[in-house]
């Protein structure tokens, strides 16, 4: 089940998720015991966490799209893209993200690992 | 000490090293008890394994370049990279890959991760 055009597909409807604002879409993608750790270095959220942190996260909306190919080993699906959030006042943040999505033997995400910092956001004032 | 420019600069100097061919300063970033999990998946190399893994793999040369910015959060660096890796006969590896750095207090890279599979190999017929 687990085969790279499986993965790949997780990621592209995780994307498509996001964009259309879809947020219960997304989380039919984790496990029921995943964990997101959005950055990478933060305490890891699981359970309903998870999807209040989406729905915060994007509450303004967003715009993402993949910037290079999804780089797919045996259980793991790693990605680069960026994000245009936008936030209450009419600025958009622009986020260069690479998400790693680890795969449980079902096929859900498991572990969610994103990495950026500071130096990957700049802003656009509208 | 570890600043995203310090973190940023480690990077730069891991893939001019590649390019190189000196596998001994590539050596220099890791710390003495780095594990090197390439790709992910398979069971992380530690130790004189580590130097002999870059030589087998670069033997050849190689040409290494990002391809997007590096993502650089409090403890970590993950940048998207493209390998060219002669093989002998003349057939060129292209790889797209995403290596992970994490760094350890004192500044050198205590894990390495690279993210790529099949589905991110090309080869190119000289």
């Amino acid at each position: 089940m687990l085969t790279p055009e499986y993965m790949k597909q997780t990621v592209d409807q995780y994307l498509a998720a996001i964009n259309a604002g879809d947020m219960p879409a997304v989380m039919t993608l984790y496990a029921d015991n995943a964990e997101v750790e959005d950055p990478v270095g933060t305490e890891p959220k699981s359970g309903d966490d998870i999807l209040q942190f989406y729905t915060n996260a994007f509450s303004g909306g967003a715009k993402v799209e993949l910037t290079g190919p999804v780089r797919i080993s045996a259980k793991a699906a790693a990605f680069p893209f960026r994000a245009e959030i936008r936030q209450a006042g009419g600025q958009v943040l622009i986020v260069e993200v690479i998400d790693i999505f680890e795969f449980d033997p079902a096929g859900k995400v498991v572990k969610m690992t994103a990495h950026f910092g500071p130096d990957n956001v700049t802003v656009r004032t509208a």
